[in-house]
Parts: C-alpha cells; sequence; structure tokens
C-alpha cells in the first residue's frame, strides 16, 4: 500500500456466534472512508432486497471513519447503517461522545453485526479479544441499569457502552441507540434493529493509539482548532445554552415547530429556551471527546417530575418535538420526556411527533379517551405527554400503535389521520420547518433518510455578494436562514445539491456538523489538512466532496433496489399549506415548484429524471460500477 | 467585493476604432478565472451562431488567468480564444513566454478584439495607453520582421510583440500567433483570424505590478517549486533535450506518430532525437517567464538549409508533424520547416499534418507532379517538406489547397483523399498514435477542439496499486503511457472525464501543463495554496475542478449552437486499423467500443446522450444557466 492507512473490520455472526476480522486494505478505506459510505458498502453487497428489517438477515453497521478518534473536536462520532424498519429504505444515523474513540483504540474502524442470536446477548470488545456475552441480566433493562451492570459484571469503569432500552427490546420502530445515556444514534430504529438481534448493547475498551501518519501536525492543528472552535461557534451560545439556545431566535423568526406543523410560533417558548435552561433547571454542560464546546446538557429536577442527570438534558430538537410540536411549555416535563426517551432508549424527535399526530387525532376525533386509555390527550397537555413516552416505550394501549411511527398508524386509523402524519418515507420530520426553511423542506422530500433534518443541515439562501456563485460553497457555511417568502430557484437547487454533498461528506467522515459545516473561521483547508495528516494521504477537497456524491448516490441506490420510487420523494400535504400564526403567517411551499425542482434535482445528481434511479454514467464516474448489476440498469 | 480581486478587460473595436476597459467585478473573475473560460463567456454571450469565423462577426479573445504573471513556473501563459476558421468551432490555443506577463503588468486580464479594421493595423497598450496604428510598415512581413520594426518604431526593445506572419495575412486556416518568435497559439488558425481582421500584432508593455493577496507566500512557494520544478520534471531531461526528449522513447515504445498514422515506429527516429539535437545543432535551451527548466530550444544550422537561432527549434510535437509523421529523418530540414512556421506563423502540427496528407495522396495517385509543380512528393522527401512549408504560407499552387486544412482538402480531391486525412472536426491531429494511447485518441474523438492533444494530456492507465481509483486523480497525475493492447472499460472513461476536467482547469487558469501535472512532488495542494496566495481567495481543489468541467461545458454549448452533433464526434478510419509494424503492430481501435463510450461519456458529463448537448441539469449546477435559452433546451 503506498501509503501505510490500514484498518479492520469486525464482523459478529450472532446465529453462528462467529467472530472475525476483515482487513480489507487501504484502498477500500480510500474509496469508503467511514461512516454510511462504508456502511452502504456493506449492505449493498450484502443485503439481499425485500429482506425484513427487523429479521435475521439484516445486518447492523456501527462505523467510525478514517479519522475518528483523532484528538480533534468534532472527531468523535460515527454512524449505524442497516435497513431501517421505520422506512424500509436504508437508515444511518449519527452518535458523538466517547463510544466511537474507543472502538478505535480498541483497533476497529467498524463492526457488522448479522444474524439472530438465540437469546439475549452483548458484545465485548476488549481490544483485541471479543466475544458475545449473555445479557441475561440486563435484558429488560433501561440504558442506566444495562450502563451499570456491564461495568460491574466487567470490572472495569470506563468502558464505553452502546446500548438500547426496553424499547429497542419491544421493537419500537424508532428505538434509538445511546452512549453514556445520552449521545443518541437516534433515528430510523437502529435500537429496534438490535432488539431484533436479541442484543442489547456493544461495550468496548481500547487501549492503542489511534495510528496518525503527522502527529505533531495534527495536534498543533488540534489545538489551534479546540480554541477556535469554543471562540467562534455562535459566540459561545453553543457552550452556555446548548443548542436550545434556537429556541427563542428561530420563534422570534416565526419558525419554530409548533402544534404538528400548523404554526411556526408558540406563544411561550421563552419557557422552553435554551436561557431558561441555564437558568433554573442545568447543572452543568457537557461534551463529547477532545470538544471543548460541551454543548450538551445535564439538568437535574425535583418537581413536578424527577429527573436523574445522568440522562443528560433535552437538545434543541426534543424540546421541539416534545415541547412546541405538542403545544407543552413546561421544560421540566420536556426533560422528563427526554430522560425517559434515553432510559427505555427512544429517538425523541419520532417520539414528540408521534405524539402530537396523536394530539391531533384526538382533537380532531379521529381517537378518543377509549383509545388513549383515558389520557386528555390535547395539544398542550404536558402529562399526557410524559404518559405517553411511558406507553409507547412499552407498547401499551395507544403506545402499541404509536410504536409503529405516524405512519404505520395512520394508516390503520384511516384517511382523516393520515393528514396528522407528519413523515417523509415513514421518518417523522425533524424539527425544522420546512416552509420557513424551504430548502430543509426540500431535503425532507428527496433526502435518502426521510424526514431527517441532516441532509441539509442549514438553508440554502445566503448573503448574496459573499455567496451568491456554489463556488463559494467549499468554504464553511455561513448560517443564515431563510426567513422571507418560500420559492425555489436553479440558484437554490444548485446549492442544495452542493450542500447536500458537503453534509455527506461529513457524514462519511463521521464529523461533528457544528465543526466545519457553520463557522468560517475553521475552513475547508484545514480539515484537508488534519485528514491527510491522521491518514497519510494527499486527498483534497475534491475527493472529499466526491465521497459526499458517492455516499448519496449508494443511499439512492439502496433505496431504489428496495422498490422506492419518484413518489416516495414527497411531503406531508400540511408543509404546502400555509403556516397558520406568527410572523411566518400564510407562508406555504408551492407543490409544483417542488415537483418540478425534484425531476430537476434528480437530473442534476445523474439520475433517471423518470425513475429517479442512478443512471449507469454516474454509477462509473462514482467508482460504484459493481452496482450495476444490482440495479438492473 | 469580499476579498478584493478586481481585473480589468479591454475591449477594441477595429471596425469603430473604439477602446473601452471594463471592470466585470470580481464575482465574474471567480466564476470565470481566466483563459478560454473567460474566452467563451465573452463569445457564448456575443456571438450569433453561424457567423463566419474570418468575418469582421467574429471576436477574438487573448485571456490571461487571474494568476497569470505571478512570478511562479509555469504561470507565464495565455489562451487566445475565437470562433476556429479550421473548425467552426470553439478555438482555445495556449502559449507561453512572456507576453501574457507584460499583459498583466500593463493591468489587463484579457482583451476583446472584435470588428475588422479598414486597413492593417497593429495594437500597441502601454499601459493605460491603448492605441490601434498603422500596420503598413509590417504588412507583407513575418514575425521577425515584424518584432523588429515594432520595436524600433515604438523605441522600446522590451516590448512584448504577439504577431502572426504572411500566413495569418494569406487567412491560412492554420496561421498562428507567436510571441517572441517561437512561443506558439499555434493550433486553430488564430493567426488567420488576426489577418481576417486586418490585425497583425498586439504590442504590451507594462510597467506595474500584479496585485497579489499575499506576496511572502508566493515568493516562498514560487522559490521552493522553481528548484523542485527544475530537479524533478522527467529528471531534469527537459532541461537537457527539450520536449524532444520523448523522440526516442516513443519510438521504442512503437508509439512515434510516422506515415501518416500508418504506423507508430519509425526507423530512422534516433536522428530527429533530443540527444541529437542537443548534440548536433543547439545554440541554448530557453524558458518562459519566472521559469528555470528552459524546455525551449534554440538551433542554428548552415547546411543544407540556414536555420536562424532567434526561431527558436524544434518542439516534440514540430519534430512528429514534420519529421517521423512525413518519414523525414533529417534534423536540419524539420529545424528548417520549423523556422518558416514561426517566421511565416504556421502552426507546425497542421503543417506536418497537412503535407503527410499530401504525401499520401501523391503516392497514391490521387495528386501528381502536375499539382505539385514538380515536387516528388513522397514520403520521406525532406525537401519536398520544406519546399512544401513555404508554399502554404504562400498559397502558391497545391499550397493553396493544402492551406485549406486536411478536411477542406480532401473534400475537393474526392473520396480517396479522404482515407489520408488525419483529423478531427477538421483540425489536424497532433503527434500522439490514438491507438497506441487510446484515451487520447478518445480525446480526438469526443475533444471539443478536435485533433488537439491537450485535452487529455497524457493516458490514463497508470499503476494500479497507487491510482486505480479515481480519488487519485486529484494529485498530479504520473506520466505512465499505455503500452498493452488498446481497449475501452469504465476505469478509463472515469479517469478520462477527470482527468479532461483537470487539465481543463489548469487551461483555466492559463497554466503550463508541465507544471502540475505529471510531477508528484508539485502537488495540488500546493497549485491551491498558490492561487489562494494570488487572489486572496479561499479557493479549493474542488471549486478549481468544477472550474475545469466548466470550461468544458462551455466549449460544448458553443459547438452544439453551432450545431455540431455527435456524428462530430469521430475518428479517421485510420485509426481503428492495426498500425502497420513496429512494437505495437497490428494494436487498433474498436469502433463500436469508442462509439459505446462515447454515449456513455456524454450522460457523465451531463449532456444528452443521443444529442451530445448540456443538459438544462449541468447547466444549472455549473453556474450556467445563461445558457438555456442560448441552447434552446
Amino acid at each position: 500500500m503506498p501509503h501505510g492507512y490500514s484498518g479492520k473490520i469486525l464482523r459478529v455472526d450472532l446465529t453462528e456466534e462467529k467472530i472475525e476480522v476483515e482487513e480489507p486494505g487501504e484502498l477500500f478505506f480510500r474509496k469508503y472512508m467511514g461512516g454510511a459510505t462504508l456502511g452502504a458498502y456493506y449492505l449493498l453487497k450484502e443485503l439481499d432486497p425485500g429482506i425484513d428489517p427487523l429479521g435475521p438477515k439484516n445486518k447492523i453497521i456501527f462505523a467510525a471513519s478514517v479519522v475518528t478518534g483523532a484528538p480533534v473536536s468534532g472527531f468523535c462520532r460515527y454512524a449505524i447503517v442497516s435497513k431501517s424498519p421505520l422506512t424500509g429504505g436504508i437508515a444511518d444515523t449519527q452518535a458523538g461522545g466517547w463510544w466511537a474513540p474507543q472502538l478505535k483504540f480498541a483497533g476497529y474502524e467498524a463492526i457488522i453485526v448479522e444474524g439472530q442470536a438465540e437469546k439475549p446477548v452483548y458484545l465485548w470488545i476488549d481490544d483485541g479479544e471479543v466475544k458475545i456475552k449473555d445479557a441475561k441480566k440486563i435484558w429488560g433493562k433501561d440504558t442506566g441499569e444495562t450502563q451499570k451492570i456491564i461495568r460491574e459484571e466487567l470490572g472495569d469503569e470506563k468502558i464505553r457502552i452502546a446500548s438500547t432500552g426496553q424499547a429497542g427490546e419491544n421493537l419500537v420502530r424508532y428505538a434509538c441507540v445511546l452512549n453514556e445515556l445520552k449521545h443518541a444514534n437516534g433515528r430510523l430504529g437502529m435500537g429496534a434493529v438490535m432488539g431484533s438481534k436479541n442484543l442489547k448493547a456493544i461495550a468496548v475498551r481500547g487501549s492503542g493509539d489511534i495510528n496518525m501518519a503527522d502527529e505533531k501536525t495534527v495536534g498543533e492543528r488540534a489545538k489551534w482548532f479546540a480554541q477556535n472552535f469554543k471562540d467562534n461557534v455562535s459566540n459561545d451560545r453553543v457552550s452556555e445554552y446548548g443548542t436550545a439556545e434556537l429556541v427563542n431566535a428561530l420563534n422570534e423568526g416565526g419558525m419554530l415547530p409548533t402544534e404538528n406543523f400548523k404554526t411556526g410560533y408558540f406563544e411561550n417558548a421563552e419557557n422552553l429556551s435554551g436561557e431558561r435552561m441555564t437558568e433554573e433547571i442545568l447543572v452543568k454542560g457537557e461534551g463529547c471527546y477532545a470538544c471543548p464546546v460541551k454543548c450538551k446538557r445535564v439538568v437535574k429536577t425535583e418537581e413536578p417530575y424527577e429527573v436523574n442527570p445522568k440522562y443528560g438534558g433535552p437538545e434543541y430538537e426534543t424540546i421541539g418535538a416534545l415541547g412546541s410540536f405538542c403545544c407543552v411549555d413546561d421544560l421540566v416535563a420536556v426533560s422528563k420526556g427526554n430522560e425517559l426517551c434515553n432510559k427505555y432508549g427512544l429517538d425523541t424527535i419520532s417520539t414528540g411527533n408521534s405524539i402530537a399526530f396523536a394530539m391531533e387525532c384526538f382533537e380532531n376525533g379521529v381517537i378518543d379517551e377509549k383509545d388513549t386509555g383515558g389520557i386528555e390527550l390535547e395539544f398542550g397537555n404536558s402529562d399526557a405527554m410524559v404518559k405517553l413516552v411511558d406507553k409507547i416505550a412499552k407498547r401499551e394501549g395507544i403506545g402499541d400503535l404509536l410504536a409503529e411511527g405516524v405512519m404505520r398508524a395512520a394508516e390503520k386509523l384511516g384517511e382523516e389521520a393520515e393528514k396528522y402524519a407528519m413523515h417523509s418515507k415513514g421518518e417523522e420530520i425533524a424539527m425544522h420547518d420546512g416552509r420557513a426553511k424551504g430548502m430543509v423542506g426540500f431535503g425532507y422530500m428527496v433526502g435518502p433518510l426521510g424526514g431527517d433534518h441532516v441532509v441539509v443541515e442549514h438553508d440554502t439562501d445566503f448573503d448574496e455578494s459573499a455567496l451568491d456563485t456554489w463556488v463559494e460553497q467549499a468554504k464553511p457555511l455561513a448560517l443564515i436562514e431563510r426567513i422571507e417568502a418560500a420559492g425555489m430557484d436553479y440558484q437554490k437547487i444548485r446549492q442544495f445539491m452542493y450542500l447536500q454533498n458537503h453534509f455527506s461528506m461529513m457524514d462519511s467522515l463521521a464529523l461533528c456538523v457544528f465543526s466545519f459545516a457553520p463557522v468560517r473561521t475553521l475552513t475547508m483547508e484545514h480539515l484537508v489538512e488534519l485528514v491527510n495528516a491522521i491518514t497519510g494521504w494527499e486527498s483534497s477537497l475534491w475527493e472529499l466532496m466526491k465521497q459526499g456524491e458517492k455516499r448519496v448516490t449508494m443511499f439512492r441506490a439502496f433505496n431504489v433496489r428496495e422498490g422506492f420510487t419518484p413518489e416516495d420523494d414527497s411531503l406531508p400535504d400540511r408543509l404546502y399549506e400555509p403556516i397558520k400564526s406568527g410572523p411566518l403567517k400564510g407562508l406555504a411551499n408551492d407543490r409544483e415548484e417542488y415537483e418540478e425542482a425534484k425531476r430537476l434535482y434528480y437530473e442534476m445528481m445523474g439520475w433517471d429524471k423518470e425513475t429517479g434511479a442512478p443512471k449507469k454514467s454516474k454509477l462509473i464516474e462514482m467508482d460504484l460500477e459493481w452496482l450495476i448489476d444490482e440495479l438492473k440498469i
């Protein structure tokens, strides 16, 4: 190998109880650098289309990247990749924290888990020694108990554990995976896939180092970077208020998702704000490996709900979903909901979105107190919200229906209910208004994952003088939200595509989106420099952007193989209806514009305008010609 | 403007005798950085399709780039861009030397010349003072006399002059433009366009500096760069033997174009080699602005031809075209032919190719001694070759026919002759065998310029371990020629596309292809660093590669607007026939493979598979949506 980068893939067959280590070689890692790009490679090669996501034939992949674990802010993340039980398409969901660096220190880039254990197990990775362990003691336990018991059993407090809770065991379709009880691979039901495999947790301890080609450069750059990052991320507001710093600003702009997307303005948003959290219930901020920003929250409350600080505190998305989206203005209730989600292993976005759906169904008589077991499930009922979190995790009563996600629940409840189901491709939509942020809405529509907010993290309407040409997209992107009337133009679609590839590249490298995306002081040049210093490669932003494009292309190929069509690239009707109140009252997306933009976007991506499938020529351009036969094109 | 890069465009209307200076602003230069990308912008905006390339409605643009004139090896070039009288498509032809830096020192990025002077003129650019001057004294004169007279008239020996000779005045369709009598904008008839406008020369003197954002970095990098460049370019063989260092190597590999592409092996190639030139007739090597390599030759001979050293010496392409292609093994005759071409302003490649065509016609009885005025026009007749150069420039006898180029000459001579016409789109093919270098052949086929060797400068069959993935294309490319059997595969087509965009980017920046293309020690990272230090931008290889792709897209759009179809993307039959002799005897291209690859390549480029026209989506992606109406798509 010319540069010497090497990496190991751990493969665990739970059916056969077989553990193997594969070394696919440097060229493989150059082609599939990590995260879901690497994961999608294995899924596309090894999964048959049409398999049951919750059956033994699905595989679940935990993938760091070639740069993960370097002591640099934001280089701590990993993706879980599988076929989603929520959408039936590809799942890619990422978490920060401390688990992924440990995996790298133990010597692995990724873990492929296949098959299905006969009885509950967990995986114990102790550097080179890997064991499938009995999980009897932890099955049925929440994530906190699970972590405690495993650490006791293995006798090491420093073991990092990614586990699901009861929600995963109960196959809630949006059950999630957490490490350190608060860093969630939240979306698309990866906890359910673990549950279906009788896999409760993966515990990992690594004593090695990651092998960096130029440690000195990494160290120097990391030091400078950490300081700059801290100084520049939203003027330190993120350190002080967490991601919840957005609540007030978005509400003032009229774009805080409220009442199941009926509006973007929530009168009592102030009660949910990051400022309020810091003043009233914050214990401390916490961060991820090698990062000084500490954007994670730790909260503690006694009344009216007792919230255990070990489960962290609510992020912006959680406050949106369990709070404003349900018209709940009680930060303590939201914090309790968050704690429960983290204990049970529930995705807070899908949970809150499902509860809001149920609330709207209730208010419109689609369901009633008989269905809810007596709960007055009205918007704003904070106690009902907390109760429903519990019911969903346990699949009790109405919770059993909502555990299927809003798409499936609405199918069962009938046509009226479908109007209240805010999802794309079966995934509940995240807490960004797809009208106020029109290109985020477009991302919900065409994104491979569904209602995911990380397709294009930010909107694409930038300051004209500096950014009215796409060439500027190669730079870190200024976080400027679009607040004027919705509308499509060629420039926005172009910017969407480039931004999408840009964020996709960061996901492929398993980077924190805060690290390089929105902050101008940390340039793409620095990123390339770091990638090169770690791997020993002579990479470039060109190569990295192509890596991002490759990931999107692979995702598309996966979904097409599963039978997805352009019909699946759609938005809920509500996002074509006007925002009900607030500063953006009356704003709506134009359906025809969005449909036209969709076809144009397909063609721009090298996909067939009619079918949305990647063309042979695009697969070849992306060095993915092995997919031509798979897609029968 | 955010960064502060500014540039001026000089516009000269020869009909109205009007001179204007335009400042299109920084964003314009960020979008169209220079060379033919900038030139194509004006042609696409301002030319009506279908106009006569030799009429007053054509425009001719002399364009440096945003980085030209920085004191760095290879940053000295400029492009002449116009509608070609040879192909009817877009022309882009570049030269190094000293003229372009002077243009920048005088304060201009580019000159647009339009209209037609009533009587012969030349242009005199003396910093801010620009004059249209009477050219009576120099009309009818060769380039050497022209340069001498202008310098005397203006009283400054340091004035740099780009001029054409009698060939341009006589509208030889492949008449060229030279600066310093030896740096040629050789191809596609830019001398004829000047002739048609009664524009003999452009003289320029600049006393300013180019405005660099970070002079210190440029200086440091330039110093390091110059030394590395010199040390690493083909182990200094280029310094010692000029580009002619290739002659022996290519012949030994069986790929030296010989006998009008009948074969790739010339028995007497040794007589034409760079080694022989250095031993026997070399006066000295000469270089371009700020470059220590000195790859240009200066030769002097007395017998049997007297060659004046001021016109330089033959390059590899010239030795191929006037030498082996005509089976002429006399380096003195080739040097004389070269001197005459540089005096008259003739492109040596088209000239030699046209003479070989005539020789094959003569040997096959298509023309005879009556046509040639008594010349025994057989392959290997060096004296006949020299005589024909003279006749072509003066359009005397058979020279008048050959001055039209092989496509038009063959049309007049009939079907038999067409088999001997080695052109693509009307441009005579350069001195690289399109079978031995299969992807260079593909470049002749699909390239926008015709038989140009700079579409993909090098072949794409690289060492597997290091380069079998396109991601490696972002690095400087190892010059590894393909010598095994011809054949297409997906990887080659992918690499072709990326390499094409890569070289196109270098042309857009008006860089010497030797500077960044083939030498691994000078990385793309350095190029990006230099571009940024000069312009003050935060560019990236991604942006630069997109600039390259944009140029190719604009060229395609121009040609499509002129009526070019996929039929025009073709190769002469001979390149589908086996090489007659030598190490690669029997090697041929497969027509079906090439046709299939062509359609795949169209689709890869975002062009319509059937028509070859850029799709709306690609124009939008390239920030060229203003071309949608132009192309009526």
